[in-house]
């Protein structure tokens, strides 16, 4: 394993650490048991909370910040954080409007936020993403997986959340953001989970696993590799199949990277994606490229399409003030 | 080889018309010269001109925009950009202040960007970034290399040239930056050109490549595997070596990835080289982590140290807003 660590079970810490360190102006990392929050409290607004293993990064610590999350819980790696760490940091961040957690659909994530739910004493409510249009249950997973997709559920919310708006119409929101959402993605290569030290699947020269999910986990099918633009056309059918959008829609288009493809790739994705899209009367009136929920090492991309209308367009783009996405002030 | 492309030969012209359409806020395409340059063009101030070849994306494409560069010429992968590219972009934004060329210091674009500059009708001067310390004299190089840091020059430089400085003025900054900065890479795997089809090195899975160049280049020797912490010590030892500190210095920490190494180890190095750092008198008052100045999909990191003033420190936290850094407005 060729990987930037000293001892395989510090590796969560000290990466929280630097994370922290680097980014002090924006957020505060607090220990035993382990949350994110802003560094400067939000006032008289619902609070949104996530998290979910770690390995995924920038998701979610990166996304904590001013129109977005004011706090965010991270497990190990590829495990989901415990009920403690989501009871701390909403303790820490509620402020006097309840708390929205926003979870990623695998049973652990899902079982540990609920008993953290049901302890809570704040109005609360919860937002389950399930964007991952490859399968239905998984190795992690009854029902569909939250992926990429999660990050425009966090931005959408956490902007109408600054606004002062309430629980039912953050999760409302929330929902509806998750419905017109659909992401798939194909690995290229394994990632390496830290503690395990060697690849979690072993996948040939020529081969991909397409649908693949965010742990590794299988997807549809293992295929041969070929060009960018075959992929590109596959993926998105895939997404318009399940999405079935309305002739002359408009979406956003999020190219996502694994933690090992470089961005030269991910901007011809983005070109061989916004053609396709173009072709079919889907217009990308906005997008994303980048390495934003990532799967330690791995190889491979993501596309994520969101079908915009003017509510959530407006969301997308009012500002955000976090380490990993910051715009508009 | 697997990565996400169509032919060979495409590769740059498709992965730039990606960047060029997901950024078309912020900059334009033009073919044939290729060069990128901001959407809107500045006007009254000296035009700041970088380039070089592709592969190390973002840079510098991804530099292009308020408060850095005004234009940026794409060379093919790990290939100097022409004199014609030069030309024409500084054609496009010089706005009667003159242009100043920002140039990593390898032979091909040395002697480029001279041609270039040769046949300029503007007043223009280079400056040269050579921050690399682990070689004099490398496969591409005479002198020192530039690399991560050339990303610091073009930030500080960038933000004087906003403020209507001469073009004298701006090439003493950028000399200046250029003698308090310096880095140092390592890398845990080879990249892998698109037109060669295999990578450029073999490296043994307990074995790395201390002093790494951008491009895959030897370094100072080829290294066993060891933790983290102890790489840091090994690697700013060498920059503080050559920048020789003076006691109760103030720094910008530059943790960059090469491509294929994700957010969560960077941070872990930032954490311990922050705390080195500080150890030895050194306090990091900036920062920046991720991937920055890349070589493909290499895994490996750089670090980088620019020794701070206040002239320095208040250039770099000026506003920029460009597609790979944006903060302050």
């Amino acid at each position: 394993m060729k990987k930037f660590i000293n001892a395989v079970d510090d590796v969560l810490v000290e990466s929280l650490s630097g994370f922290a360190a680097a980014h002090a102006d924006l957020v505060r990392l607090q220990l035993d048991p382990h949350y994110l929050c802003r560094a400067q409290k939000a006032q008289n607004k619902v609070a949104i909370l996530s998290g979910g293993g770690s390995g995924h990064e920038p998701l979610h610590g990166g996304f904590v910040g001013y129109g977005m999350l004011d706090a965010a819980c991270p497990g190990h790696v590829f495990t989901s954080p415990t009920p403690d760490q989501m009871l701390a940091a909403a303790e820490a961040v509620e402020a006097g409007r309840g708390v929205l957690f926003i979870v990623k659909n695998y049973a652990g994530d899902v079982m540990n936020f609920e008993m953290a739910a049901e302890l809570l004493p704040f109005d609360h409510a919860t937002v389950l993403t399930s964007d991952d249009v490859a399968v239905e249950d998984s190795t992690y997973t009854t029902g569909r997986r939250g992926v990429a997709g999660t990050l425009i559920v966090e931005k959408v919310v956490g902007s109408l959340a600054e606004t002062g708006a309430d629980l039912a119409a953050c999760q409302a929101l929330g929902e509806k953001v998750n419905r017109r959402t659909a992401s798939m993605g194909v690995a290229l290569s394994s990632c390496t989970v830290p503690a395990a030290g060697r690849p979690t699947f072993d996948i040939g020269p020529d081969e991909l696993e397409m649908g693949v999910g965010i742990h590794g986990e299988p997807g549809r099918r293992r295929e041969a590799l070929r060009p960018a633009d075959a992929l590109v056309g596959d993926l998105l059918a895939a997404l318009l199949e399940d999405l079935k959008p309305q002739p002359d829609s408009r979406a956003l288009l999020l190219v996502n990277g694994f933690g090992g493809t470089p961005l030269m790739e991910l901007y011809l994705l983005y070109h061989a994606a916004a053609r396709w899209l173009a072709e079919r009367g889907v217009a990308v009136e906005r997008s994303l490229v980048g390495n934003y929920v990532t799967s330690l090492d791995m190889a491979g991309a993501s596309l994520t399409l969101c079908l915009l209308d003017d509510e959530i367009r407006a969301h997308w783009d009012a500002p955000v003030h976090t380490p990993a996405l910051r715009w508009g002030r």
